[in-house]
């Protein structure tokens, strides 16, 4: 610990130390960044288990910077701030998301699209400029820049909205941005960790018809309850062909690519769009999408993909969550039992959130 | 020849009898499709060969319809108009495309969107409801409903505009679409058939700025002269990389895909990309594309393609062409060279569009 770390904070986490041994998490001490004058100390209450976690502990998407102390769906309570925050006190409860850093100056920065920064920095697994790691929300702290720190609104409990900050608004910025809302008809592929967000936010925004698309038939029930207007499994042929031209905006959140795509293969899926409709992909695979002129060109329609959301969008989404009464399908463990949740969220059996409670 | 058929009217044609022998042709004696009430037979009096027209020759999208007369970039004159029609009379010049039905009742249909038809018929090697064989414009005459049929502005010259009904539409339709305009750059990949019209379009449409990407040196001169601000050579990697982040809209007419892309593998090409930037395929290759979602994440971007254009927007592009004074870049042919003419697109060496004279 440096003198520059605030007393009351431990900086400790559960790492792992080899991506082949992706499950086997040990407590460590870490050192977090350099404060700046606009960072942020925020004690940990809550971290939410997320699809990235797992792509970046078992190396799916590369190797990892080791030890790795991986989580950014963070919820917790600011214990220190630097001397220019203006926004936040010592005391708020906050929420720190996927991304901790960007340039503040470019186009995209000073248009509140801070999340499609070139010089953006994840929560973890990366490097500031001056070359200090960035370590996630498995730990008891986090230091953050204060445009990356987000208020959690009176009301709101903590534990609920941890997975909000990547799940939530990796849902909802797509949907507010691609006009999910009256008139629309949303498609959305997977109910899971961010599915069943996507669902509830689909209807919050005003879309005159949310369709679920699935290939488990037990998520029927669930997905209805959520707001799902229609439920199609996907291994129905007859049901998919009925929603030809059906879509304006489709969500994939399903984490698979081409023709084993959550069982729909992707000719299928951009078939269901209408005019120009657009499908969006949430999810990163780790495998590559095949597609072919001729499928887009019957619709006009276009495939794009879709990074977190901005500062400003996180805030326009808490504010919904409260007016409307969203809540997340939470299970909560034990951060001890970290190799329990991560293994679920890989084997697809979380039903729909692994939030971990901090117990170091 | 039926009864129904005008007096005038020889119904023959340069065709070719198999896919191997792409090359060919015979002129033959061919039945129209049946008059009805909206009905237009045009004599024809040139048509530009189109780059789907080799595809369709060569089995490259399948076998065809045999014998087969292709040929959708026709212009010529009314010499005969069904009982209801109303717009055109005989004796008016005229353009017909690569659409030659649709159902007219659809929500595209209704929604001037009859090129998004889902009961759209191509000009030539389709089938008509009843069985009719729809043939293309290699030929002395077409029969079109009045919907697919456009008057040419006075003052237009008829072997000018015969490749605007494919090739230009192809291209200004996307450009109107997907919003090239002030305060847009357009980037265009591919100086040819339909990107040297591509060029004038989006400059006369007021983009701010026109980069054309191309792996012909060769054309950097063309391109130039036909409005480009910027050209950058695909070989270039300093130059592809100056252009990350610039483009709003992407138009790829290059008949290539993957990483053979014109030179320009996908990844880099996606890179181009403004936030929310698009990349819209308005050729298409016989070939699938290949992409990760990273790939479009960083900038939010998409990916789509297009087909052809609406009446709607045939008429807007010919008064567009009239007001600004847009050529095509033409060689002219003589009919009985068919077979040097598909070949030459086929090797890509046309410049820019090769417009055939009936000379049958």
């Amino acid at each position: 610990m440096t003198s520059t770390n605030s007393e009351q904070t431990k900086w400790r986490g559960y790492a792992i130390h080899d991506n082949k041994k992706w499950d086997e998490f040990k407590v460590i001490d870490f050192q977090p960044k350099q404060p700046g004058d606009y960072d942020i100390d925020v004690k940990i209450a809550y971290c939410g288990v997320c699809g990235s976690d797992v792509h970046t502990l078992t190396g799916g998407w590369g190797d990892a910077i080791l030890p790795l102390i991986v989580g950014h769906e963070i919820a917790g309570t600011v214990v220190k701030v630097g001397p220019k925050v203006q926004s936040i006190k010592v005391g708020d409860r906050v929420g720190v998301g996927a991304q901790v850093c960007s340039c503040l100056e470019c186009e995209n920065c000073k248009s509140d699209n801070e999340n499609y920064c070139p010089q953006m920095l994840d929560t973890y697994n990366g490097k500031y400029p001056n070359g200090d790691i960035a370590h996630g929300g498995y730990s008891t702290a986090i230091r953050a820049h204060e445009r990356f720190v987000f208020p959690i609104p009176d009301g709101l409990d903590l534990e609920q909205v941890a997975p909000l900050f990547c799940a939530g608004v990796t849902t909802f910025s797509p949907l507010k941005r691609h006009g999910a809302g009256p008139g629309k008809t949303v498609g959305i592929a997977g109910v899971g960790g961010l599915g069943h967000y996507a669902i509830q936010f689909a209807k919050a925004l005003g879309a005159d018809k949310v369709v679920v698309f699935s290939h488990s038939a037990n998520k029927k029930e669930d997905a209805l309850s959520l707001g799902a207007d229609e439920f199609v499994m996907t291994t129905d042929e007859k049901a998919l062909e009925a929603q030809t031209g059906k879509i304006d905006l489709f969500l994939n959140t399903a984490d698979v690519a081409n023709k084993s795509h959550g069982g729909i293969p992707l000719p299928t899926l951009l078939k269901t769009l209408r005019l120009h409709g657009r499908l969006i992909i949430v999810g990163i695979p780790d495998d590559k999408f095949e597609f072919g002129t001729m499928e887009l060109m019957g619709n006009g329609g276009m495939i794009g993909a879709t990074h977190i959301g901005s500062k400003k969008e996180v805030l326009e989404m808490l504010d919904l969550v409260q007016k409307k009464g969203i809540k997340g399908i939470i299970q909560s463990y034990p951060m001890k039992d970290v190799a329990k949740a991560v293994k679920s969220v890989k084997e697809n059996t979380a039903r729909y959130r692994i939030v971990l409670k901090v117990d170091i």
